[in-house]
């Protein structure tokens, strides 16, 4: 993702410098010369990164990140800063060619001219952007990452089962199956690393899945009892969600 | 589907009868004169249609269904009939403009000259026919169909939990989350009775369940240890599907 924003921002017309384990650029030494510094890096060497460059910054300038998660990565930069902090999560991949209708969630952390100046860049270049508190995004992401890369992995263990086929299932793909192949199909472009710290260090994941999984045992159990009543209550409970859904989600190819 | 069948046979320059509880032509008039008589009634009354049906009709017919799951139906339509005998299972809802590009799947159940005609006419008509033993169907629908709408109820119901903010969430939605959510959303289209039948008929569901809640209890395990290793080794064996997946998928609007 750092070398998506650095295409991005040299095309908005910035010079960007980047500092990378290989560059003969240094962290500290580009934290002096830079107005804004945007931290792309795993989430396993962020603190010590931010560390390194944080104290480096003047108190005018802006420092952010791209991490998947905020409220351990936002303590972090203001912890070891005194310029302005924001948090930045961009929900798309480096496969993306633009910003165009992208989504990016902002966490403000300390001052508000910066990020101002760095929504409106956004905004002016058709990203979605959208302003949560680090623990409100973390919250959400428990469900919107966590949980559902929690339910692709163990869908797609599933089909590895010995006595199904899959070549059979897969010939036999309704039109709702074969959108939830290509999802779990997509997990073979990513990071392992990024989605084990995506599922593994999010405080809020375990509360995710226990829900999950709590109804998980409780339609077992419908299913296994062959109890229709109950079936069609939650099934009609959950065919009420669709018009908000419908109108939040947009038809992604 | 029944009537979506009608449109498409009319289409193909068939003569068409239809026959409903309110129609003036009765179902056994009906099969005394059609060669073809396709079943497209819900599934809980359709062994009775079938004693009505099945026996009224010539020999040398063709009886077939849409039922969306096989064994039972393939098994009563033989048990009531001497004619030749199909199963057939459009894979995609009538909401589908044209067959182009659909999945099919037959199941035979007696004699070959008919089923060799109809699968004929819906390959030339663009559809994708796959043929499979009654059995073989109805186990590769647990998965596709029982296993994937199980899943997809349980996403659902927990998104309705107090303590998240649905709206948060879809703000903040990945394109992965986003078209999982459009899975979901599709459900409220659905008619409730029929999911029901396709995961509470069919035997082979409890078992795709198990499987999934196996792998789910299992990964629970690992994201509460925050057992990096063992996160890893499942990501890595669910991306080498990715290969085999989309070959076999294809991007679905």
């Amino acid at each position: 993702m750092g070398k998506w924003f650095d295409k991005f921002l040299s095309g908005c017309g910035f010079t960007v410098l980047v500092s990378d384990v290989d560059t003969e650029l240094k962290a500290t030494d580009l934290a002096e010369s830079c107005q804004v510094v945007i931290l792309a890096v795993p989430m396993d060497v962020f603190p010590e990164v931010v560390t390194q460059v944080a104290p480096a910054m003047a108190e005018n300038g802006f420092l952010t990140d791209l991490c998947s998660l905020k409220e351990k990565q936002v303590a972090c930069m203001l912890e070891n800063s005194k310029c302005e902090v924001a948090g930045t999560h961009p929900l798309f991949g480096p496969g993306e060619k633009g910003i165009e209708g992208k989504r990016v969630a902002l966490c403000p952390g300390r001052g508000h001219k910066w990020l101002k100046w760095w929504q409106g860049l956004l905004d002016e270049q058709g990203a979605l952007t959208t302003i949560f508190s680090p623990e409100e995004h973390d919250r959400a992401m428990a469900w919107v990452q966590a949980l559902n890369h929690f339910i692709l992995l163990c869908l797609g263990k599933s089909l590895e089962e010995e006595e199904i086929n899959i070549r059979h299932i897969l010939e036999l793909a309704t039109p709702s199956f074969e959108r939830q192949m290509n999802i779990v199909a997509r997990l073979c472009l990513q990071d392992p690393k990024l989605y084990a710290a995506i599922q593994l260090d999010n405080p809020h994941s375990p509360k995710a899945i226990e829900t999950f999984s709590r109804y998980a045992m409780e339609l077992e159990g419908i299913v296994k009892r062959g109890d229709i009543s109950s079936f069609l209550k939650m099934f009609n409970e959950v065919q009420q969600l669709g018009p908000t859904l419908l109108r939040h989600c947009r038809e992604t190819g």
